[in-house]
């Protein structure tokens, strides 16, 4: 691994061990009120867009990251409609 | 410009412009109990380092992006710091 993609898997460990605990915490409470559906489809499908775009320029931290980013702003949409 | 960086700055435009809204309303309402510090230093330090990677493998979108997000995330840590 080049030193580019350490520094790019540094930066994918960081941003999406930043979510987890709003996941975790939105769970938990199954307090959705501060979270707005807007807000959440635009990231949902902005993440989905830096995935393609990962594949597209073949950055493997980019990928990474953006596939399991996806999973918890899918999660956070999902828990929006179901404790709403 | 060409497809690839058009898809990257849709993701950019989508993933920045969904952290808007927290920041405004952590600006008006002055509450940041909800916000823990460990997870704005870790995604402030993340957007930092994709900063520098969209640098070392010459991404306008990554650049474009990851320079108004880092100034999201240091609104926030210094929201964190200020309302206490």
């Amino acid at each position: 691994m080049n030193y580019t993609e350490i520094i790019g898997f540094v930066a994918a460990f960081l941003t999406t061990a930043a979510f987890l605990p709003q996941v975790y915490k939105t769970w938990k409470t199954k307090d959705v009120s501060s979270l707005s559906m807007p807000m959440l489809l635009m990231f949902f499908i902005g993440v989905f867009s830096w995935l393609i775009y990962g594949v597209l320029i073949s950055s493997p931290s980019m990928i990474f990251a953006n596939a399991i980013t996806i999973i918890s702003a899918f999660l956070l949409v999902y828990f929006k409609i179901k404790y709403k």
